[in-house]
């Protein structure tokens, strides 16, 4: 699922730390006080993020900003102590102090996000690869059985209504497919489904599994489009309820089912595998496990599909994300997500980078969220109005900077030589 | 570049030392002897490789078989001291005693050793994870830059004449690609030629460096048809004097220029990178300075594309091939392959697994080889003609039995968005 990434940079987390403990302890009578600290303070959180062409301000006290050059926003913080707990732990508390509202941003927030995207990953350039690796270390909240049916009640049962204001008519919360940079939210999410459907080389009659299903979407168009049977598994109630209505509605009961468990209790065989934006919360721990059941449930034939966010290398979810929005959350490296296929033996036939397409998709629900805005406020509080919307604009910038990657990754057993010779037929005129 | 399986799969020899052990020191009066040592000893053979229906046979002595199926082929040892010898180090003697003639084939020999693979491969398939990735750890001989330059000696200047024979008009020694079942070599070569500088997306005035250029084939092209300057790097002698000679006369020298370096020593900056079946030579300890090179060569912006035999998981090299054919090769897991590109925040675009197209290219080499036999037998000898013949037929079997994989991987710079939005100019109708 999605994610904002590192909203003020990491490296502003240490650099911050230390000029912070040598400002206020070794100084002594060099320490600057009261106006000349707060201006010293705002330098100093700037310059930890890379000098970023954005003013940073403490409301009514003090500014700094870009000397030469203008400034794509401005940040204020309403008092010094909401600035002094913000540098304690940027990366945790500017979510937060956004979210209660003691930060305010004049200017466009996405545009501004990028911006310190951009100008962090520059001033982290000079880190070494195993110090950014270092975060992949630090584990989310662990899924269990029963940790997965915590985590996942979190963001997943929010409330069916509340995500039906942002989501579009399909219900699809995952990354849509543009054929045309013209193409509506709706269209792009019919063309995703239709997209995986081609990798996948659904026939008629043919039988499918899905691991994490959402609200039922996929399944549903699968059932009617390409004439298969699906078995869709899932762990929020929610959405399970959801979806079973929608096919009752739709007349599908006989060719799909919703089965309200875990991806780990899947038995049976199938023709196709796929997962659509669960590997995000499987962990990295589980994906053997995963790949167990996929090739299983394929039993020495057929295909199999996974699309997930991922990274250009691996490091940890941004904190604020994962400890508001999505507990026990991680998006992988390649490297790490080849821990489902290889100890299988599973071939990876395909594998497509649509992260643009995700910052585009992200830009859509952004802009229904808006204009919904006043609803979610009246079914839940301001506070969650601008916690949504920060994760929301952070995740489009974090798919425009490259911070995350949407990864679709297509495989076979390795004795299956069932194989299209091209992707052509995934291109049709 | 190409590569022979474990011909006789890799349980084999563990399975046969073992066996073959306790049947000489331990049985005491129950040792077979006579004629039934020669039967008890084919049968462990083959019972070690899992029981293919493949006859095993001493030339007049003895011979064992499939019991309920007709075999596929049958191997016969001329006697039982070069079975003995086989069975002491299976993996690298059988390639040798079948080179020198002590072991004949009657039967298909491509059928026999994907015969041979399924099986070994089933046999196999109670191995865990870790006793399959320990083969990764055998590190085959260095690739220093002295190191390389041997390595690449004892294989690629063999003789421009004798390639000449056997790999079509294009003189491209890597996989092709077939847009049909029906195109032949040549046309497939140039096909794959227009598959990568599509995924490249190559302009008019742009520039390209390659990191192993093999004859030149791929930079002419990309120079005469997409209007490229290409600097060109491999560190075979005689390929740079044919790839220049080729240029000279095709007029072209003003836009390609082949430099007899190592692709470490690459400097400049490039619109693309691009290195075609390179890598299998590039060993793993090296994957992350050729990731810098690319890296550095890009500065920020452009498209690569690396095209690599590959593997499901982490398995060493078939031991006959990396001696006799292919000293320091490796063909790396897709996990391996992300040493290249994770360090240097490089991000993968796309992965195209081109297995059954290797598969094909090796049948049509493996055509024309047999055609040009008796000038091959004329240029060595005998040995030689069937040393070739094994590491081409047993390559036609690893790469449709799924032991090998071939992959294509598109990349660019992380904070790069000249990304397309979609694949589909690379099927142009």
């Amino acid at each position: 699922m999605n994610a904002v990434e590192k909203s003020l940079a990491s490296s502003s987390e240490r650099a911050s730390r230390a000029q912070h403990a040598q400002s206020l302890e070794d100084l002594g009578d060099e320490r600057p006080h009261g106006p000349a600290l707060d201006s010293w303070l705002l330098s100093r959180l700037r310059a930890a993020i890379g000098d970023p062409p954005v003013e940073f301000a403490i409301k009514d006290r003090a500014l700094v900003g870009p000397a030469d050059e203008p400034a794509v926003a401005r940040v204020t913080f309403d008092s010094r102590r909401t600035l002094m707990r913000t540098l304690s732990d940027p990366q945790l508390r500017f979510g937060d102090a956004y979210a209660d509202g003691s930060v305010a941003i004049d200017g466009d927030l996405v545009l501004l996000l990028e911006t310190i995207y951009r100008s962090g990953a520059a001033a982290r350039r000079g880190d070494s690869f195993l110090r950014r690796a270092r975060g992949a270390l630090r584990r989310p909240r662990s899924n269990t059985l029963t940790g997965s049916r915590d985590n996942i009640h979190h963001h997943y049962d929010i409330g069916n209504a509340f995500y039906s204001l942002w989501l579009g008519s399909t219900m699809a919360y995952t990354c849509a497919y543009y054929p045309t940079p013209q193409a509506g939210l709706d269209e792009a999410q019919v063309a995703k489904m239709d997209h995986v459907a081609r990798k996948l080389r659904l026939r008629s009659g043919e039988t499918v599994v899905e691991a994490g299903c959402g609200w039922g979407t996929l399944a549903l168009h699968m059932a009617r489009h390409y004439g298969v049977r699906v078995r869709a598994f899932n762990i929020s109630r929610e959405q399970v309820a959801y979806a079973r209505e929608r096919a009752a509605r739709e007349g599908l009961t006989g060719q799909v089912e919703y089965v309200l468990d875990d991806y780990r209790n899947i038995s049976g065989r199938y023709d196709a595998f796929v997962s659509i934006g669960m590997l995000e919360h499987v962990g990295v721990d589980n994906y053997t496990a995963l790949g167990e059941v996929a090739n299983r449930a394929l039993g020495g034939q057929g295909r199999g599909l996974i699309h997930s966010i991922g990274r250009n290398f691996p490091a940890q979810l941004q904190p604020w994300i994962e400890k508001r929005i999505f507990p026990g959350a991680y998006p992988p490296a390649l490297s790490q997500m080849m821990e489902i296929f290889e100890p299988w033996n599973l071939s990876v036939l395909d594998v497509e980078n649509l992260r643009l397409h995700y910052a585009q998709t992200l830009r859509d629900w952004l802009a229904l969220y808006e204009t919904a805005s006043e609803r979610v406020r009246a079914m839940f509080d301001e506070r969650f109005v601008r916690m949504w919307r920060l994760y929301l604009a952070g995740s489009v910038a974090a798919f425009t900077t490259g911070t995350l990657q949407l990864f679709q990754v297509l495989f076979a057993p390795g004795e299956s030589n069932d194989v299209p010779l091209t992707r052509a037929h995934l291109y049709p005129r």
